[in-house]
């Protein structure tokens, strides 16, 4: 692995891991100001627009565990499950892209369903 | 990337190109009979059922893209976009764990909840 490779890496784990703990000021360092993040609910732009989506999910956390993490010289896929106290596994997979050691872009998945069954935004017929 | 790694990667793509081209028979091959598969709907054990899962998915598609896929020794994790008539953009991750040159372990990540509105399974409120 190349140290090229070893950074995107290091960037994506360093962004999540501060996400996954609460600390949304370092978190939100990692991210390009001008950051694309493609989620369930559709396209948010920007850093401050990402950090509101990702804090009120990262405040709920319990508990968050990394499953597998790869990376290039310009991205990083991470999978990962983490627990809240609406929805005991709630599994993640985020894609970044890298760009000046920072992330560009955000591809990320996770099931909704449970977390609109909980919020009763939504219910089964 | 050694052979070994190379191998695990390849098992993968293999699988996933099978089942997104509706060549579900091939796909089945490339897992393991005991194979354990979490999705978001739960666990389902065993070839068959895993095969009876992705069988109606598979035969939906309209589209597919391998968005990205990594893997090392034994493990290989992939992001995708599908598309078909339901849901015009449903995304998907899998990391799947290799174990004697066939699919062992399988954690899948998606979205159910533009699924289960379009299949009429909830309702918003």
């Amino acid at each position: 692995m190349s140290e090229k490779q070893a950074r995107a890496v290091e960037i994506a784990v360093a962004y999540h891991r501060a996400w996954t703990t609460g600390n949304l000021d370092l978190a939100a360092k990692h991210l390009a100001e001008d950051v694309t993040c493609h989620a369930p609910s559709g396209t948010i732009n920007g850093r401050g627009a990402v950090r509101a989506f990702m804090e009120p999910f990262a405040a709920s956390l319990t508990n968050s565990k990394l499953l597998a993490v790869y990376g290039t010289d310009d991205e990083a896929l991470l999978m990962y499950d983490t627990a809240n106290l609406a929805v005991p596994s709630a599994p993640g997979a985020e894609l970044y892209r890298i760009q000046n050691d920072e992330i560009a872009e955000i591809n990320i998945i996770f099931d909704r369903l449970p977390f609109a069954l909980a919020r009763g935004d939504v219910v089964g017929v």
